[in-house]
């Protein structure tokens, strides 16, 4: 208790030069082929990379993409990077983002075989998939980072366990920031992921990308959340079943509980929704709930399949009004 | 000043529950092929990797490997890891070790090419060479991590720049160990490396692996510290010069100046060595002015070529006392 109330004063002292516009979640199934083991969903990744681009105002004046992932190709010996391209170009503001990730089909796999989420540190084998997760999820963050960077946003990655954050009982007991803000204050956009990191009493756990985004929301205070998923929102029942109905507007009431608002069916009070079993950090549900909590702040979270155009909408704040008639996602807002 | 002086205090508290052993700096030549751009000298990673496995007592009581890289390789489907071998396993103490790499021909590119040690973070050049120097050091990170892991060596990778880890004018300024403190205790081997991070003055800067050894040598008082690099040891020239000599003894004085005890050459009085051209951090001149500083700590300094005999030995701390005869290296001690 006593480690909490610390990170929450630690937190009253973040003052940023520029609020954060936006903290968004690319969910692991939207960016990374689910059933595919340690696959990225390549196509996925470069559309939602171009709507961030967007989205944060991230141009030269001619237009032209200045990528900042020198790295060398498969198969090449040469690094292709257009060092001339930068040289007329004046100082570029971008708008503050924060992009936080999950897992998807990397990390889960090793997480659960060896069960890092139940702690126990001192068992060779939780040991083992604490290394082999961190492993996992760091390739995918360093994957993301690139692809951020080749449209030109100066993307940086920030472990979590790197950053020393840590849990208690699986609840967030110290996250210092002072290593995020200093990084968007310098202009850029971290990019930080669900990880495994130390746990004071189970020995170790995993921390959730949902977990770390209402972390982040809670203390960076962003105007809106957008979670990036692989279905249009959230339905009423798993979104393969034939009748299941989008939630176009839920509503989260002071005591923490919600309700829907659009459509306005009276069969809808319990949402039923399906934990894939390699899951260690919990399905749809889970996300409700942390999403329910970020609107409690009072910010709102829009729930949107990534790589749309309702997805782009929603990066570009312009559903912070009335919700289009057109657009399809999910919006919860804190009910006043 | 104020910064430091709080460093300072911070480290003041560092209380590890097991000493470290030894710091082994992996130099960038030693694991990297330098003139060839972002690629990794497979072979000498290997044998680095093998020998900290075996300097650290890393090992299960059957003699196999309990290998902890749980990733998918190239072209396959499936994750191999032979997860029962874990489970008759009781739980194992290794030595505590520090891991610290060097960039080699990662990084050093994106770094030189947009001048990022020099500063100037307003510059889209120098953003993007940041953001670059990263991507490319930290997909170095990533891969030693790989290698240490399938040795069974609890690797996890731990970056300067998201640590937070700050510098004024080039020196450290701000070094929070408190993430590495806990991943220590929790019986985890740190890989960390040099960086780019950000500078109060300049905006940002190259933070090098040397300096970072030299930051937690003083902050972890370790055994021993080993530099492993490309060639034997430090020569009185470069070493492709056939009339080099190799000095096998330093001592470093009080007022930390340095000089040669072995051998005892008259004409060894000022030690020529070469930087290559795309070294933004120095070449030998500045090791042996990093070693010395350690040294001055009390602490043995052991230049060695990585994946020979030589530096087995010094990893396993048998040049503690006497240096045998036929152990080739340069040892660089404070002398008393």
């Amino acid at each position: 208790m006593e480690k909490k109330n610390q990170t929450m004063e630690q937190s009253a002292s973040i003052n940023l030069s520029t609020p954060i516009r936006c903290i968004v979640k690319l969910g692991g199934a939207a960016i990374t082929c689910k059933n595919e083991l340690e696959t990225i969903h390549d196509e996925n990744l470069k559309e939602v990379s171009l709507q961030l681009r967007e989205s944060m105002n991230v141009q030269s004046p001619s237009g032209k993409i200045l990528g900042m992932d020198w790295s060398k190709g498969a198969g090449e010996s040469e690094i292709s990077c257009s060092i001339n391209d930068f040289s007329a170009v004046p100082a570029m503001d971008s708008s503050s983002f924060i992009v936080v990730h999950g897992a998807g089909s990397f990390g889960h796999f090793q997480a659960s075989k060896s069960g890092v989420h139940k702690g126990g540190l001192n068992k060779p084998l939780v040991k083992a998939g604490f290394v082999a997760t961190r492993i996992s999820v760091t390739k995918l963050n360093h994957e993301i980072v690139r692809a951020l960077a080749r449209e030109g946003i100066p993307s940086v990655g920030v472990s979590p366990f790197s950053c020393g954050w840590s849990t208690n009982m699986r609840n967030i007991a110290s996250a210092d920031l002072s290593a995020m803000t200093n990084a968007i204050d310098s202009g850029f956009v971290p990019v930080t992921h669900g990880d495994a990191v130390l746990d004071d009493e189970l020995g170790c756990t995993i921390l959730s990308g949902d977990v770390i985004i209402r972390h982040l929301a809670a203390h960076f205070k962003p105007e809106f959340v957008v979670f990036m998923t692989d279905v249009l929102g959230v339905y009423d029942r798993p979104p393969l079943d034939s009748t299941a109905v989008l939630l176009r507007e839920i509503e989260v009431h002071e005591d923490g509980s919600w309700s829907v608002v659009k459509p306005t069916l009276e069969n809808i009070s319990k949402v039923k929704t399906d934990v894939a079993a390699h899951d260690t950090t919990g399905g749809m549900e889970t996300k409700i709930l942390e999403a329910a909590m970020i609107a409690r702040l009072g910010i709102d979270v829009y729930i949107v399949k990534a790589g749309t155009n309702h997805s782009l909408r929603a990066l570009r704040g312009e559903l912070r009004g009335n919700v289009p008639e057109d657009w399809l996602g999910t919006v919860i807002r804190f009910s006043k």
